[in-house]
């Protein structure tokens, strides 16, 4: 990459750990629409080096935000997502680190989406554009640009987060050296694709979804949204791990042999509650739709020409158990890319959603992806 | 059985193939309410023989219905779900056995269910009780009771027909001389219950279900249903038979990278309509709920001791895709049953729905299971 900035920052414009936002301008997207004022949020753990080369962006999943570190606080109700791997003397070592996380385009924690304001001052709501994973990516390479980053030493992430990663070192071989894809395919599946549109057709069947246009109403379609996250976390965690959990048991004392809940029952209204409390529909939708859009072969020949065309030193791992992602589709990436150094297979009881539990294993593979970076970095120097 | 009917029919009371209906009366069910008057329709193939005890009684699934067998017809759009397993010379060897299907208690195809008409003739509705697998076999009982069968040479079903066929020899084993128990467990399981609870949440949150009481009124809850189904339908097949059909592709003309469908959605739209087209959303609530109540062990000291209570020869049979009930509920069911003679463990593309569509499987499992009828008939002799 030979961009020259004129005028480089001399460091990141956000204190350590704490969110910030950079303007790229206008960006076309793949459906030929023009965004015309794109922020995107970030945040940081750890410094810039003189080179500007130790950069590690770690890409968060569908709901996820820049929220990779740290504990709960006023904004978070959960620690960050990778909390615990990334620190002094962690996996990402922020000693020697600077690792970035970015809120997806499309997203409601920071960067621009559907409930953000157009141009004329009210919220994009329905005439936010279609969106690709590869707009999201083009996105951070340009927030990236603006702070002065003109490649990473590592790009990583799991499901959305791992879609984006696999496309940004497709994307952007010679800025990338290297990456951890973790829990994601190729391209979207009939099965992910399946159940994704029919959760997407629950919330705009639900009439408070207006449209799209809810937003400065005083309705927001959270039942629909509720039902979407329901059947959404069954697909990220495993049948027998629920099981083991909950079996058929009625929730404390309510009898569900009449109209009693289970306490699986109740556990999924949980965690929708938690959801619609801090997660926007029209985000949902629109990058629920970018997921289903995923596909690193389009107008690269298929699948197997663009990971076959990718040499960027890569880690692919995967969980047995995932059935959102199952295994097989991990492997084909791993067969395929001209890159990958070693498939991880993991074992796990909790599915789709190891990459944020199964820490011993993410932090291995981190460990592995950081080495890579280390050895690209001498050979360039 | 040592019930003494006073006039025992001579014949059935339903031409070859066509269904009937019998009244039995009463019925008190496990909540304990009593449904005053329950009709249990029934179809038959082959003839009763004169020992009356060579009847074969096959089970529907979920949405099924009596239609067994026999071509699609002015009321049914498909054939018979068993279509090529019953009849001369088939594995349900009609020339051998009287093959009888009933609509199951809670049903819309003939028995009593919410849709049907109350004492004060208007449709049960929300008033319709909680229902669970246990009532439905109680009433099929009652029924063949009142049919002059007091025995049977066989009972088995697939899913909700294998849930009624574990019940049927587990609460009746001096009457049955057989047993097939395909792609079920002993009891609902967390995720079956999690999905279960969230269809039903999808078509009680649709404002046309009205409480349960739209019947009579010009609106019916199709939207709620349609959702349901097309989740339900993702969970009846397997991620990697639907991606091998439909990929990521669009629909036709339709540009999925704008608003245009996916294939897959299209399908499930399509499988959508159609179930709305011959099924009732109160009953669909009704039976889901019994299933997610089903658990043999209830009230019997657990599922093992409930199944090691059972000597009732049986054949167990699953497939290894069933990521519905997959494949270690029948493992289990196999483990503990005294009665269980051989465990099939058979692979498929299909998952849950192979019992409907793997036929060679179900035949071999079908014979296996006639010749421990035949057994047991010489044994008794």
């Amino acid at each position: 990459m030979s961009t020259v900035h004129p005028a480089r920052p001399a460091s990141l414009p956000s204190p350590d750990g704490q969110q910030g936002a950079v303007e790229i301008g206008p960006l076309v997207l793949d459906c030929g629409v023009r965004l015309p004022q794109v922020t995107i949020a970030f945040q940081r753990w750890g410094e810039l080096n003189a080179a500007r080369d130790n950069v590690v962006l770690a890409l968060h999943a569908l709901t996820g935000d820049t929220h990779a570190a740290g504990p709960a606080d006023d904004r978070h109700a959960s620690p960050g997502w990778w909390n615990g791997l990334i620190g002094p003397g962690l996996a990402l070592d922020t000693d020697e680190w600077c690792v970035i996380t970015t809120n997806s385009l499309g997203g409601c924690n920071g960067s621009t989406g559907p409930s953000s304001p157009a141009p004329d001052g009210r919220p994009w709501g329905s005439r936010f554009p279609y969106l690709s994973i590869r707009d999201q990516v083009r996105a951070e390479a340009r927030a990236l640009e603006e702070l002065g980053i003109d490649r990473v030493a590592s790009v990583m992430g799991g499901s959305m987060g791992g879609a984006r990663a696999l496309e940004w070192e497709v994307t952007y071989p010679e800025r990338v050296d290297s990456a951890l894809i973790l829990a994601v395919g190729a391209r979207a599946t009939a099965d992910q694709i399946g159940t994704q549109t029919t959760q997407l057709e629950a919330i705009r069947r639900d009439p408070d979804w207006q449209g799209g246009d809810f937003y400065g109403t005083s309705l927001r379609p959270d039942t629909g949204l509720r039902l979407a996250r329901r059947f959404a976390h069954l697909s990220y965690r495993t049948e027998f791990e629920l099981d083991e959990r909950f079996a058929n048991a009625g929730q404390l004392d309510e009898d569900p042999l009449k109209d009693g809940r289970y306490a699986v029952q109740s556990y999924l209204e949980y965690q929708a509650d938690k959801f619609v409390g801090r997660f926007d529909p029209g985000s949902y939708v629109i990058l629920t739709e970018s997921l289903n859009r995923h596909d690193v072969g389009r107008d690269r020949g298929g699948v197997q020409a663009a990971l076959a065309g990718c040499s960027v030193p890569t880690i692919v791992a995967g969980w047995d158990s995932d059935r959102l992602y199952p295994i097989r589709l991990q492997a084909e990436i791993a067969e395929y890319l001209a890159g990958c150094v070693e498939f991880l297979q993991y074992e796990s009881r909790y599915g789709h959603d190891a990459f944020l539990i199964e820490f011993d294993a993410v932090d291995a593979a981190i460990c592995k992806t950081m080495e890579l970076a280390r050895k690209a970095a001498a050979a360039r120097r």
